[in-house]
């Protein structure tokens, strides 16, 4: 991103909007004139200390803290550099020196108290029925008392009451006792004449017990750790229902928005891993909060929590140094699924809870893909089929019943508004779907809660992009089509040629909201790299299966797959040229994988042979890559043939 | 035991020793002029605050707290009747007014810190050799490195790597990582170039991980957990060799004597459960830095712990309600052994160490018992053996390798010097042996460190009443004998006759040291209830096995058995006339069973096995157990038929 008209900019994060800086306002102003809600009680005089903000660049460009901030924010938050909006600003000296050398470019982070308004997180899926068959039941059981005659310990009594019902209830022979919960027996026996409810964990251990019968108060939480937003399900597992959902953003980002910059923020800082661990830990067990609150249950209940995420969330949610994940040759410390304690990671169900963590694929394919398949049962189609999940990263598999390939593109995160002018993530006030007439060039849109638009969204980028094709006003080759410079709606600058999607006027932030040249090369490389990155693992299961095969059929997975106009992706040639009866959308596919291992723990085994039979492609080292990647930058694709029901094209010029 | 005399009592624990307090003194001054050392910087002027007493009993015959009080303890430490022995004394008023009524009688606890001098506690015994299994092991491993092209997790690295080494280390397929040891993996798999050294837990955990070569750096700890006393023992589990040594007295001891009064203090106090199981662990863990200390091994480097255990001290350990023990009909939360994390039940070794608790036998008979028929080896014997192990309580064990019977006897407590005048326990200054002349009644003895003497111990005891006997002091029948009422030695009161150990002017308490006829009486009961029991159990295992077995050789376990005269042992019928030559002294045989399940995994399964085996017989509802018990208050027996080896008695009166 490069700043504009060297003005001062700020990069609003974590809905990564960039916004220009006028002399002498606070950042509270700043925010509030730009339609951005910001939580604050006294509005902006700094006698509430509600406003806290962090600087994550340019601290050196504003005024020194102020007396109230010296009041409402600790010592320490002031050394990490946490302020006040409506006390902070850029100091005008800096101002003026910065005129003559580079402007001052700063980033400032909101955290989930202030922003006001929520993010739109996909929290639904399509959900194949799956049948019931949790890790953690309960059953209800009567013991026998004891007698001089027969002084029977209470763990033995309660053995030997488990070995009449053992057939019925499938509990292993050699279960053994939780330490917590044996301490519990000797009262909660002779709470309700010897009646006991137990919990049991993989027929193998009795994690706990309560007097009387309880066996419908029996939870597990599911959990999709995503780089940008975290989503919990909370399910009864003895109905299998779904009883609430929260979700939040992940607050690692405020040390980095992808996964990279955690990795070098975890090496880097000698506290932290310890940091990324424990702030994605405490939201995890507010959403636990949340969903137990809404429900009204008890986190005592939860004794299972299952987890999928990508290899770095995975590592970090584990805190385990994901340093040797980003360097070559990318290895993760393990990829196998993980029963732990709860406690062993302190998410906070109950004591002797839980924690399931579905395996990793490799390095950069992570259980959030494979929840992705086991939820998708890809591995049962008979058509070869394409599966994409994009969220910061993007995740490819293809396969059916016989093969299973997988890889991963870096490509997502221009489709989450990143390096895009005007993008911004898929937040209240972004445009999230856009048409262009033809004829005048007139733009129609609609935002995410029919907010006034403040940027624009992934699949607002898409809509633009496809339609200033279908209107010719870009050419195949993804330059401005010259033909039309000169038109009202497109602004010729000194480096760039942008068009106008929103006046000035129509906006809180003052400016047009544009579409300009290099907006539309970063969108040709996202794409690229997914059309690229489907064909390299297409060629090579071909090659290695001495196969021709073809994509038969797509699904989009992930918040964005969900929300894009599934034509226009095609139209731009980010995916392969299908009937559109034969694109799914099947939303958060990697919290319902999560979803299905709690809920079904043979899925568990399935995953492990999953993990042995799905082949990695390393995309980067494959053969033709650069060929590859240069031919689908063109849209759709330097070869028209590969989209053979795209008439449009026909008349659309190619450079 | 009742008050003298009308005066003020004050019995002193731990040592159970009980003092006649003289007006306006401060129990600083009481211990001091007792010969009880007392730790002390200022010497009594209330200014170092290092004289911290509890007082367990008459705190409000107490002078309030002091100047110096306030400054030197806290709020909850007042709360808990904490005192500073130089600043608390009996109020005079209290006296006056007391005097007309009951004495006042109370009881103070002297912590660790005060007592100048240690207790004697038996942490040596005969260990039989044992093989060299122990169940935690390092090995060390050389690990390849990852590539590109073979971009392998560092988990599945180290996995194919000990697959390589399994044949010879005995490791499972499906050994499995805890969390800490893979957090440890990347940077330690770096740190010496891919050469780690693992340590394995039961063949089936890799329990921690270190660069380079450290499988010497092996570690275990045995401890034996007595009611009063506490012993842990260093062994390096590389050699087998045991490092150091450490014991202390059990700090429970300042909440109950023995353990019928640590159930009702757990029952009765809301936190009573918490507390007597957090002083415990927290006075375990003082050992555990102590033997490291001392042998310079970092505490990370033990990896298990064994403990043994009576059945509360059991339940306490665990913190696991013992209650139900202590009420009909006497069942423990469980019996079986157990394998737990050291962090589950706060013992500070190695974060990723484990516990193992040996299993209990019966209510009363706890893991203790099962250390002595482990490290005895009882049930290899040819010949029908009688193991005795008498601490706090009294457990007897009759067995070969045909049969095991056990049973307990709460008869303990009058060895350890309780209920007798002037008792107490083992510590500095204790008679522990005594001859008396039997032409002029004359007394020598030797105390324990050579100290002047202030009381007699357990072993003294014995040696005195089985001297008294030898010198026709005493009758058969435990009485006095009237022929010497009127020697010097003999003092006739009100209520007793007291036979005259040691003279006042000899002795820091100065008053006579004697042995009374109701001190007899204890001794009578206790040493009836060993030969009773003994004969009970005898004659419940020959009933079940239709047999005529008589017990043939004689193991006396536990401090007390290794203290005594056992030929006066015998000479008092506490145990059956059998030759002395067939008499064995064997030690802290519970502390060594701990040991050498610490050191050979196989002898826990045996333990599993012996549980099955041992029968345990509730002596008090055996049919003839009060003739039984009766008969045997005689010296030696009402029958003299069973000790025909003991000619003696041809010339002692019966009554």
């Amino acid at each position: 991103m490069n700043s504009n008209n060297n003005q001062i900019t700020v990069d609003i994060e974590p809905i990564s909007r960039r916004l220009f800086y006028t002399e002498d306002e606070t950042f509270y102003e700043l925010l509030i004139n730009s339609g951005i809600r910001v939580r604050s009680l006294c509005g902006g005089k700094g006698t509430c200390g509600k406003c806290k903000i962090l600087v994550q660049e340019g601290m050196n460009f504003l005024n020194p803290p102020t007396k109230s901030e010296m009041q409402y924010l600790t010592q320490s938050e002031i050394r990490e550099n946490w302020r006040l909006a409506c006390q902070s600003r850029v100091k005008k000296t800096k101002i003026q020196s910065a005129k003559t050398h580079q402007p001052p470019q700063l980033r400032i982070f909101l955290p989930k108290d202030i922003l006001g308004e929520d993010f739109k997180i996909l929290t639904s899926g399509k959900s194949k029925k799956i049948n019931l068959n949790p890790n953690v039941k309960k059953i209800f059981v009567e013991i026998n008392k004891p007698t001089l005659e027969s002084p029977v310990p209470d763990i033995e009594r309660i053995f030997s009451s488990l070995s009449s019902t053992r057939d019925n209830t499938g509990i292993s022979r050699d279960v053994s006792f939780e330490i917590d919960t044996i301490r519990k027996i000797p009262l909660v026996l002779r709470e309700d004449q010897h009646r006991i409810s137990l919990t049991v964990y993989n027929n193998k251990k009795l994690i706990d017990c309560e007097a009387g019968n309880k066996t419908e108060d029996c939870f597990g939480i599911a959990f999709d750790i995503g780089t940008t937003t975290l989503v919990g399900y909370l399910i009864n597992l003895h109905n299998g229902k779904i009883y609430s959902i929260a979700s939040a953003l992940n607050p690692q980002t405020a040390y980095g928005e992808d996964v990279i910059s955690r990795i070098t923020y975890a090496k880097d800082n000698p506290a932290g891993l310890e940091k990324l661990n424990s702030i994605l830990i405490e939201s995890l067990n507010s959403i636990i909060k949340e969903t137990c609150t809404s429900a009204n249950v008890s986190v005592n209940q939860i004794y299972e929590a299952v987890i999928v995420g990508n290899s770095v969330m995975h590592h970090l949610f584990l805190k385990i140094n994901p340093t040797y994940i980003g360097l070559s040759p990318y290895v993760p410390a393990l990829k196998s699924d993980l029963n732990l304690k709860a406690k062993d990671v302190n998410l906070e169900i109950s004591r002797s809870g839980y924690v399931y963590v579905l395996p990793l694929i490799a390095g950069f394919v992570g259980a959030d893909t494979m929840g992705v398949v086991i939820s998708s049962e890809i591995d049962k189609e008979l058509e070869l089929t394409l599966a994409i999940d994009v969220g910061t990263n993007g995740e490819l598999i293809i396969g059916n019943k016989d093969v299973l390939f997988t890889g991963s593109c870096a490509a997502g995160s221009a489709l989450e508004g990143a390096h895009i002018q005007h993008g911004m993530r898929a937040a209240a006030g972004a445009i999230d779907t856009l048409k262009i007439n033809p004829s005048d060039f007139g733009v129609e849109y609609t935002t995410i809660n029919s907010k006034k638009p403040i940027g624009i969204c992934g699949s607002g980028i898409i809509d633009t992009v496809a339609e200033m094709l279908k209107a010719k006003l870009l050419t195949r080759s993804g330059n401005f089509n010259k033909e039309f410079i000169g038109n009202a709606r497109i602004v010729k600058e000194e480096k760039d040629i942008k068009f106008i999607l929103v006046n000035k006027d129509d906006t809180p932030i003052k400016r047009h909201i544009t579409i300009s040249q290099s907006d539309v090369r970063e969108l040709q490389m996202a794409k690229g790299a997914f059309f690229s990155g489907t064909r390299l693992i297409l060629n090579h299961l071909n090659r290695l299966n001495n196969s021709d095969l073809e994509i038969k059929q797509i699904l989009l997975a992930g918040a964005f797959g969900n929300y894009i106009n599934k034509k226009n992706a095609k139209f731009i040639g980010m995916i392969p040229d299908i009937p559109d009866e034969k694109l799914f959308q099947i939303g958060n596919a990697a919290g319902i994988g999560a979803q299905n291992c709690l809920l079904n723990v043979d899925l568990r085994k399935k995953a492990r042979k999953l993990q042995e039979k799905i082949q990695y492609v390393e995309i980067a080292v494959e053969k033709d890559f650069q060929k590859e990647f240069a031919s689908a930058m063109y849209f759709p694709h330097l070869n028209l043939n590969l989209f053979p029901s795209l008439k449009e094209y026909a008349h659309i010029p190619k450079r």
